[in-house]
């Protein structure tokens, strides 16, 4: 608010604040419905005696400008009809609902993947950390925060990592970032200033990675799967020097990178002097066997581990990390530091603190259990209900593939009969490259990938039993 | 851990497991003082028995791999000698300091300009704040935030700026990001893709900008400054369609841009049909005067405003907003998308629950009195040891500009004596371009920038002291 200088006349300046508010108020500057500060405090921020404000809200409230409760305070609005008013309301109303798992206009069972059980995050634990950071840290850690991340919570994931995925992890080499995407960024951008042009991603795969890649300088080259991982023949010819994997659960198919393969894909990255980006994404959760360590462990200066808690905790904490091979952390530290200069650190000082107590570990049990029931609760359901359905990637994870017989298809069909019965599902044929969509259904079955652990068993088995009725598969 | 199958006989299995951890401690993979998981947690993690664990827990400490002590748990750590252990100490021991406001090793009283009294950081109302988000927040909000910030916050910040600067804000054109450095980073990465080369910047300013714009693709071309604010004949000549100005305050000269400049500058930015972004940096204090408003109440389809918590909460928060125009809304929201999915959600709800209570408003008062009386103690203090020295830029800010006689020069005569006394300033040459380094002395006068906001009056008028000393001035 512009006002004239303290020399002025205090019934001056009191028609100037007048003015200004209502200009405010009617420019849409002031929304409607925004509550005005209580006079003393205003006062005090323009440096006015409180009456010349009191003076002037009764003005604008008598005018119709404001309207106000008495003992409850002033707000925005009346009779005024405003410049913006209206548009920002509705805006504000479409934005209101923040992008988050389930989309309000969504069916009310989506088996959308890569979702975890937000009821599941632990509020009490989380909240003790964060006050703990608070009531220990010195004033000077307030400060701006190293770029690679607090030297307590890079030990503290170097150690977890070590323990948990068999990944080599010297502190030095971890940068705490606000998850995968963010890690894949930044190491985008570091290749591409070396003068890459390509990265090698799984086909299928994320349909997100083009994008980001993108938005470094990188196009993106897709690579076919077989059953052992990626195929060797199409990475050569993809021209790259750098490949995103998935390795030890592939996103979606559930294929678990064979260890043959691991070894001809290492070797690959040594031949063409590259680098492979292991996106170890639901890492935490294997159901029936012991955990397949991460491939970073196997040849750390030729692989970049990247992780986040947005599987085992939440995607809204944009909490993750990228350990990367020591010829390249200075350069990403350099990139972190032009992005955003570090990672807040609050929220560092409460994951160190939560993972040094061993909540983290407990919290991973407790979602694993959580996820196994529901795991299961999907696979009673196909079989009881549609017991030719082949249901893989099963081990570990958020999601499982499911082929349905040629009977239920053809894809549209099946989809659409989804969709009216008010469940949400996606084809793998969705997660493909264009060059490659629809070739998973050659043999005239439908893949869907079903993300059921954010999904109760109850509903699992009704959505189930809405997908697959015994009326569809004749 | 990679372990065999659970098929496996146990007593192989048992074999493999000490055989794992031994390579663990040798290779450093499991650094010396690593703590290990309790053998009921790591029998559960690894799905075998817990007598396995304790086995090899004894196995190894009887080793010297691991020690133990009875009721506290086991350690990495005894008589083996490990790869990489004492590389790792070292160099953690050297990042166990993170970069803060003032490093370890820096002179006792440091005149640093930009930073905050982080001891004023208000640790009890800000836990309350996240405490109280923790207790409200749906599930759903722990999801992928909207990129461009949570709803409610952008609307606690859009009345918040209008209020208190004079922004035009409406929510919808709000980003929430980590403050203004990745404010400038998003806006070069979008003015790069539009085929923009170039961004004018103030000469004195910050050095940190040439580097920022740099990673977007864009050079920074150095435009001079006069009485009134930035020169726009060199402007004009600059051959740039984006300025990056401080017009409240000047970064570090502490002018204030005059109402012509102000009108000119805009005029040369619809002229070149540019943008003008605005570095609100320090508008939170002004201590003599009503406040400036920003620029961008003026024109908000040319300026682009950008501001953050780091000067009036804390830099380690890592919180800012930038205000855009609707042409350039939604390139930035894809941008700040592919740079880290949004920012931290707790974070985002803490903020807007502080600002909505009030909170926010009543700290800045009392950081605006507590940096005032700084302010006041460094004008005194200058005054009775140095009358002859010229102080300005103290209307505002956390800093002012001290203008010394020739007695105390020359610069590097200054400089010398200040750091040989354990006082550590930066005369305003450092903030200059290399083309123009030294031409602010032309007179023979040391002008210096002292950022007074983080240190104690005592403080203040002890480094005065050892700064011009009686004996110094002739």
């Amino acid at each position: 608010m512009l006002l004239p200088t303290a020399s002025a006349p205090p019934r001056r300046r009191g028609r100037v604040l007048q003015q200004a508010l209502r200009d405010a108020v009617r420019s849409g500057r002031l929304a409607t419905g925004t509550r005005l500060p209580a006079s003393r405090e205003l006062a005090a921020d323009l440096g006015v005696s409180r009456g010349l404000i009191t003076e002037a809200y009764e003005q604008l409230t008598a005018e119709g400008y404001l309207s106000s409760v008495r003992g409850s305070g002033t707000w925005v609005g009346g009779a005024v009809r405003t410049a913006t008013a209206t548009a920002t309301a509705t805006a504000t109303a479409t934005a209101t609902e923040p992008v988050v798992a389930v989309p309000p206009d969504s069916p009310a069972l989506d088996f959308r993947p890569g979702v975890p059980d937000l009821s599941l995050f632990p509020r009490a634990a989380w909240s003790a950390a964060h006050r703990r950071a608070l009531a220990r840290l010195p004033h000077r850690g307030l400060g701006y925060p190293d770029p690679r991340g607090l030297p307590e919570l890079r030990s503290a994931l170097a150690a977890l990592l070590s323990r948990r995925r068999g990944v080599v992890a010297d502190p030095e080499r971890v940068v705490v970032c606000s998850g995968v995407a963010q890690a894949l960024t930044l190491l985008g951008f570091v290749l591409s200033a070396e003068g890459q042009r390509a990265v090698a991603v799984e086909d299928p795969g994320s349909p997100e990675h083009t994008g980001l890649f993108a938005s470094t300088g990188l196009r993106t080259v897709p690579v076919p799967l077989d059953a052992e991982g990626p195929r060797l023949d199409a990475l050569a010819a993809s021209g790259a020097q750098t490949a995103l994997l998935t390795p030890a659960h592939q996103f979606p198919s559930g294929i678990a990178c064979s260890p043959a393969r691991r070894s001809a894909l290492l070797a690959w990255a040594r031949g063409v002097d590259g680098l492979l980006i292991e996106d170890d994404y639901d890492g935490d959760f294997r159901y029936d066997r012991a955990p397949v360590g991460a491939l970073q462990g196997l040849d750390p200066d030729r692989v970049a581990y990247a992780g986040s808690v947005s599987k085992s905790l939440a995607p809204g904490l944009r909490l993750g990390w990228l350990v990367v091979p020591e010829a390249l952390a200075d350069a990403v530290t350099v990139r972190k530091r032009t992005l955003d200069l570090g990672h807040p650190v609050l929220d560092q000082w409460a994951l160190a603190d939560f993972v040094a107590r061993g909540d983290y570990d407990r919290h991973l049990r407790r979602c694993q259990r959580a996820y196994r029931a529901r795991r299961d609760a999907l696979t009673s359901a196909l079989a009881a209900l549609c017991p030719d359905a082949e249901v893989t990637g099963i081990a570990a994870g958020l999601h499982a593939i499911v082929t349905l017989p040629e009977a239920y298809g053809p894809r549209e069909r099946l989809l659409e009969r989804a969709r009216r019965a008010g469940v949400a599902v996606r084809p793998l044929s969705h997660y493909l490259s264009a060059a490659r969509n629809g070739i998973h259904e050659a043999d005239g079955r439908v893949r869907l990938v079903l993300g059921y652990a954010h999904l109760p068993p109850g509903d699992i088995e009704r959505a189930v039993s809405l997908l697959v009725p015994p009326s569809a598969g004749r």
